[in-house]
């Protein structure tokens, strides 16, 4: 089955977490809205819909007659259908908590730029951005991604599962990745704490069908309106 | 079976939108942290594990062999035993959506109070909370509610997916009540463009389980260490 994946055309956002699963499974899909303006009218189209299914917000991923919204529930239904989660439904769930805990700390890096409101200009939440930015890199970074750091040592693989790959570890993979590009200071200090962490992503980066998707255009660069945004000031 | 529950025992917390679904279910459970300070303890050991799944973070419910954390996975595993969710994948993955933008709600309604950080006290940050609340109020809160809204008149039942309950409905219970206790003046003007979500939550006290819950020493009051609190200079 090939997959409609909407999402914002010009950024990685929480979209990237869902390509980097489709990627890496080798499954058929299209970049709906940055494939055509006809794609991004159908995504808004089916946001305003009055009845059925509508989704709050994109990403969301037409797979044949669903219609599934929410980065870490189209992960779920991916995970099972393309082997990137385990079978049995203790290995279901345990992958999906952690996807959910990944997407807490998506929220918590977006906040360091945008701490009063997304509908409001960088520029205009300066300030507090600092602030939230000072507590992110003494309290919540270390608490998040030690935790992850714990459980990629306590499983005694290569993955944060064991041995076998999930969506949860290509997702680290683009949290390192993000935080790389909007903290290169503070990650240069801090990445002497998360070994393991940074083992893990190298080993999805060498991964054939991810080394591929990076190296082609299908992967949107970095840049300033998605979740991880570059501020110096906020990079000291 | 019975659950052990564990969470933060003087506040409802996230842990009430697990309470709200076994309770209406009916379901044998015990709030392990509540009934003792060995229930605390074993809390904090079970999310310091070096091995196996610890979790991130209470709520989480231990069934069985099973231990599940975050809030929307543990309602996805309950709402599959206790007929709180249709049982088709579509279905299914519809109301954990709409749990998973109720999380999000969530998360925006904590941050009207604490926008900078979480570790620090509600008057460290008095300043940016009454933007991010402004801010809350002129746009979040018309976005998720006016959502809700219109899934509730979309759909032409009781509830949010038609006529039959499902634990996002209780969720959605939750929020109303926590919205009015938190800014009862906003409420007041607010609830008049959110007719069938008040009616909503209205139906959901009226049920038999739920009202003997609400009734009882079960139901912790709400309280200004939750994530729903009354700051007068908030709620003009």
């Amino acid at each position: 089955m090939a997959y409609d994946l909407y999402y914002w055309p010009t950024i990685q956002g929480r979209g990237e977490f869902v390509r980097l699963a489709l990627e890496e499974a080798g499954a058929g899909y299209v970049d709906a809205a940055r494939r055509s303006k006809a794609g991004m009218a159908t995504m808004m189209k089916l946001m305003q819909a009055e009845q059925g299914t509508p989704p709050f917000a994109p990403p969301f991923l037409k797979a044949g007659k669903l219609t599934i919204g929410q980065t870490a529930n189209i992960l779920l239904y991916l995970g099972g259908r393309h082997g990137l989660a385990p079978a049995g439904e203790a290995g279901r769930l345990w992958v999906h908590q952690l996807q959910l805990t990944i997407a807490d700390l998506v929220q918590e890096v977006h906040d360091t730029h945008h701490p009063i409101g997304t509908m409001l200009y960088y520029d205009d939440q300066r300030k507090p951005a600092k602030k939230r930015t000072a507590e992110f890199w003494d309290n919540r970074a270390p608490k998040f991604l030690g935790y992850f750091e714990r459980l990629i040592a306590g499983g005694g693989g290569a993955y944060l599962t064991g041995r076998k790959l999930s969506y949860a570890d290509l997702s680290l993979f683009q949290i390192v990745e993000g935080l790389r590009y909007a903290f290169p200071k503070h990650m240069k200090r801090f990445e002497r704490d998360i070994p393991k962490l940074v083992a893990l992503r190298d080993r999805i980066a060498e991964r054939p069908n991810i080394a591929a998707y990076l190296a082609s255009d299908r992967r949107i660069p970095f840049n300033q309106d998605g979740i991880f945004r570059h501020y110096k000031e906020l990079d000291k």
